[in-house]
């Protein structure tokens, strides 16, 4: 068997719309060092390639395809939604990785994803304690929740706040030149079930040089009917007109997520719904305003059109860490993202130990939101404005950004069994 | 009185991510022929300022700011829904607009709207021939919708396309990634509530170097419900997963809006609805495929940040344009978008009498849109594509697009009166 071991790396959970720029870093710097890591063996579909031993060889792309992934949203080599349990519950599991990994000479392992992914990346590194099966496992953070701890923040967060940020005030000039005799209110419904990090960036659409009346509801703060409905009065009738930035995971008192109000259709079919239209409801049953909404829904992760420069230098940065920490005989660890200054903005790689991550969610503090709670704190405000800083557009051809597709040739499969998940 | 008149400019209707282009067009180029044109007067909130004698001096803007209006969305004097009834209908009402363009020496009117603007262009142009008022009326095209006749295009639809076109392929990246285990269909609500050139811009995602599975719904084609889930189905079996743009018109056989389902919450009250959740409830409970659903609403046409820079180049021309057709002594024209040739794109400014144009509504051509009813002919490709061509980008401070206020200052009031609407 050839001393010098092959890597494998995967992409897991919600894609980003730089994770591919994570790849890009893992890949090119894997190549620099021909002589410590081998070929890397992308998992099809997250660890479930790992399972099917459905692996891609990257080492068949051309170089000049792996550096368009820097401008590439989504996962070049599909994602899952797959969590692994404990080794104690599925020892088969792992003997499966095991056995894949040892048939195709794997001894580095890269998992790039978020909390639960965390989790499945440290079971994978104790293999080499619990069974001592040589392998090196690293796990490149990456989530638009910005919810991983230790580091300061997390990669694709910073380009859906932009684009977050971007949107509220574009559609917010779009509203105040309607206001007079039109819509007067507009609602934008935006991802985060359990932390209002993306919420908060629509604030940011306000500075000192633009002012604009907006309201956030966080997960963080119980909805309050009644308060919230006092504060777009207060706004309408001040400025003429406010944009409400909701969070998804919005939840009343009671805890009930605001989204979950037992719609049915005209045959009582229960219906899904946003939280969008209902706090549009809300506004229209108690004051009869105009009103538009919108969902961003996934078009706020994949927008790589008008990702954040910094975003994706540092999803770049920390695939390129991960692979120089293998070389450097590391094993179970999570290369971060950490911060040095504000003004001007400077950050560094440090390194944290996978077993203080997994499963830890970060939530905005509340010292981030306003004291009446619908608006962020300067303290939020200097957090989050260095992440949105800078543009990287991709190039376009025709009118439209040219994003790669890659081959993903297969590697051969050595081991003659399949293995059902 | 100076012999030299004065202008006056309003927006109308729904504004658009480069409807202030065609104002700084209109401005600019007013104030390069000062010996014919005094000054520009904006309506506040369109024809509404005028009958209020709201007026906006635009020559207290610095040209910088003026020149920002080219890259800013909204409309930056404020727009209006506020349609006039014929001059029998509403004798007082042109009056009233006939002494404050007198009482302010306006002898030119540059109206910036659609197709109900068109009408209210018209009815003030006919006031030099009906009174013997002299003034020149010019309608500048704009509309997201791309529904006025005689024009090849109007200016803020290709930038809609572009906007709609590019989310759709980012979005459809990000789902392609997650089919395996989650989202197999992703649905994007847009807008166009009669015609569905819009949606039509969604199909655009797909092209021969970058295949995707998009089924698109017109407002031009009646919904079926089965047809359209066979059509989930089979290219969710084919491909993996499917994208859905669906026009906020779409309607069924019997012409309801497919938006219009009776839903009530659980107190009974009836419920605001997009399409979007309606068509993800329908594939939900046929196919029980996990699913994902966007309303891009007021993001769609205010998206400056990735305005199509052929779009903004056209906007601009008209309102140059319409300033020349009164310097020639045109009157009740609006000035067209005239297609040369597609390879190379090639266009030139016309003209077509108003009366033509208001209130006709140019619907999606049935051999813009497939056979199957789903998706675009290679015929509205090749209309469509050239009017996505090009970025135009603004400038960034901070991360965020820096789009300018303008001061906005009101012209000294000369009617005692005021006027209720």
């Amino acid at each position: 068997m050839n001393p010098i071991k092959n890597a494998f790396y995967a992409q897991s959970g919600g894609v980003t719309a730089v994770i591919n720029a994570s790849a890009a870093g893992v890949i090119e710097t894997a190549r620099e060092h021909g002589d410590k890591i081998g070929e890397v063996y992308a998992g099809r579909n997250g660890i479930i390639g790992a399972l099917h031993e459905d692996l891609i060889n990257t080492s068949a792309e051309p170089a000049s395809s792996i550096s368009k992934l820097r401008h590439t949203p989504s996962g070049a080599f599909g994602s899952c939604r797959y969590k692994l349990k404990s080794i104690e519950e599925n020892r088969l599991v792992y003997q499966r990785l095991m056995d894949v990994f040892n048939a195709h000479n794997i001894g580095y392992f890269f998992y790039n994803g978020g909390g639960d992914s965390a989790d499945t990346c440290l079971k994978v590194a104790q293999l080499s304690t619990r069974t001592g099966y040589p392998i090196q496992a690293i796990h490149i953070p990456k989530t638009v929740d910005n919810d991983l701890p230790f580091t300061d923040n997390c990669p694709g967060f910073g380009s859906v706040a932009k684009y977050i940020a971007i949107s509220t005030r574009e559609a917010s000039f779009d509203v105040a030149s309607m206001a007079e005799t039109s819509t007067k209110v507009f609602i934008l419904e935006v991802m985060g079930r359990h932390a209002g990090w993306i919420a908060a960036a629509g604030a940011m659409a306000s500075d000192d040089r633009t002012e604009i009346p907006i309201i956030v509801l966080f997960p963080e703060i119980p909805f309050n009917r009644t308060r919230f409905i006092a504060e777009v009065r207060r706004k309408v009738e001040h400025h003429g007109y406010v944009s409400v930035v909701v969070s998804e995971g919005v939840a009343d008192e009671s805890g009930r997520f605001l989204s979950d109000q037992g719609l049915v259709d005209a045959f009582g079919h229960a219906q899904l719904g946003g939280v969008a239209p209902v706090v549009a409801n809300m506004v229209k049953q108690d004051l009869g305003f105009k009103l538009h909404w919108a969902v961003a829904d996934y078009l706020q992760r994949s927008a790589r059109h008008i990702a954040s420069k910094t975003d994706v230098e540092q999803a770049y940065a920390l695939g390129k860490a991960a692979v120089e920490l293998v070389i450097s005989g590391k094993n179970s660890v999570m290369p971060t993202i950490d911060r040095i200054r504000n003004q001007p903005y400077e950050w560094k790689i440090g390194t944290v130990e996978l077993s203080r991550v997994a499963n830890v969610e970060k939530k905005l503090p509340r010292d981030y939101i306003s004291e009446d709670g619908f608006s962020i704190t300067r303290r939020c405000r200097d957090y989050l404005q260095p992440l949105m800083l800078g543009e990287d557009y991709p190039p376009y051809e025709g009118g439209l950004p040219e994003y790669v597709r890659l081959e993903n040739n297969p590697v051969g499969k050595k081991l003659g069994t399949d293995f059902s998940l």
